[in-house]
């Protein structure tokens, strides 16, 4: 079984705590928005602009990533933490 | 008697919790809102965008769906709960 | 004397609560919202979107509807209980 | 002197206690709003929408209509109680 | 010094308390809402809508207005209080 | 070293106390929000509209201006008080 | 590695506090807003307006910006603390 997100939400993987430290990364917490890293496994077609023109989102499978935790919703999947959030709760890609 | 969902509506048959504990899915709550799992039973027609071009609702009947309870409508229907909600509060398909 | 409503609202006859049970249909109430069931008796003509163009009402007097009592105003209108709602307030059709 | 009003407002001639009664017509407040009725006494333009269109207000003087008294502004004019408020606030006509 | 406004703001000169009753106008406040009467004595040249398209003030200098002071900014001018407000705060013109 | 204002944004020189009042010019605080006077010395491109096109700030280096102080920024620069606001907190100009 | 913002996003990299005493530049801060110097080091590629124009970030790496922090998300990266905020939170350019 695999989940496919619709709109322009994404699945991603979260970092495990010592992963995070390992990469030299340290996020802060921002009224009580708490920064994370993870990596995306799963997008959406993306979403559709008042113009009816599609929105693509704007990360890919495979990309690490750093985004905002406060929007999301965490399922645990085949033994694993994922969240489902909106693309634009996304911060940046780490490359 | 049927319920037919007025513009991006959903009708969803909710799982009963034993199905979701079976299917190895745990669903962890974010700021009082209730993940669920369930199963589309009824879609509206979509809705139209500023343009006047309609909007399909993004899922099928006999999907199994991943959607934010907060906004849903319980209704006790033939003998089992469904939930209307709209199409943007279903989160995934489960394939 | 008849009530000719405005826009995209919607006059609805309220079920009363006998007839509510013998449909078997039963309504739980989410988040202090009472979703009820009763019969359209007149719709207005439509709003109109951004572009000028006119978006139907998706009723028709003598549709068996399921409401959401939040935003509507009861009137007491030829001895029975009517309420003034907008069409985005109506959930469903029970056909 | 006579008002007139601005936009999409619309100013009603509120109907007294009594008439309201021998109408056979009883409004129940909703949420603290207090919907009454009364009759049109002048009109405004109408609104322009995104494009440019001009919105017209969807009643006449003359017409008897039912209000929703939330958002209008009390006036005290050549004797008599007169209410400013927008065309949106208006729910239907009685004919 | 002059003062002009900008966009669709309006600059209008208060009528003094007396000047109120004498006319027969009397205003009652609602929800804190102060409405009042003066005379416009400056307006800005109106707001663009969506599409470029110029709305203009629907005001001119020397009209006795009715206004919503909520909004509004008082300035004391030249020896007398003028108030400055956006356009869609003034209800009706008393002709 | 200089400021730039980025979009719609305008920098104002604030007057010192004495020159108000040098001026006639006495400015009540309404609703906690305290206008004031000061004089442009840097604005921004301005912003762009729905459709792109660019919306010019409606203030020009020198103007004398009565703006409210509410949404501003303030910025102590070489040795003097400025403050960094958005075009549409301007209220007037002072010709 | 290195961070590559999204959409309007732009990652500052934060003066220290004793440089912003050298350059002659003191902050106040407004309504609990703490307005701040920095250096920008990565930008994203813009966002789309509603007709699908993009509109391109108005800073470019190596500018120096204030910026109100209120928005941000403070990220510490490679020894530094840098700040991913939106290209609407840059207030000014200091040339």
């Amino acid at each position: 079984m695999s989940l496919k997100p619709l709109g322009d939400r994404v699945i991603v993987k979260v970092d495990e705590a010592e992963a995070t430290t390992a990469s030299g990364l340290y996020l802060a917490s921002e009224a009580k928005e708490k920064p994370q890293t993870g990596t995306v496994i799963a997008v959406g077609e993306g979403r559709f602009d008042n113009d009816g023109n599609l929105i693509k989102v704007p990360v890919s499978v495979g990309d690490k990533v750093i985004y905002g935790k406060f929007g999301g919703t965490e399922v645990h999947y085949g033994g694993e933490d994922v969240l489902i959030l909106r693309a634009d709760d996304i911060y940046a890609i780490c490359e």
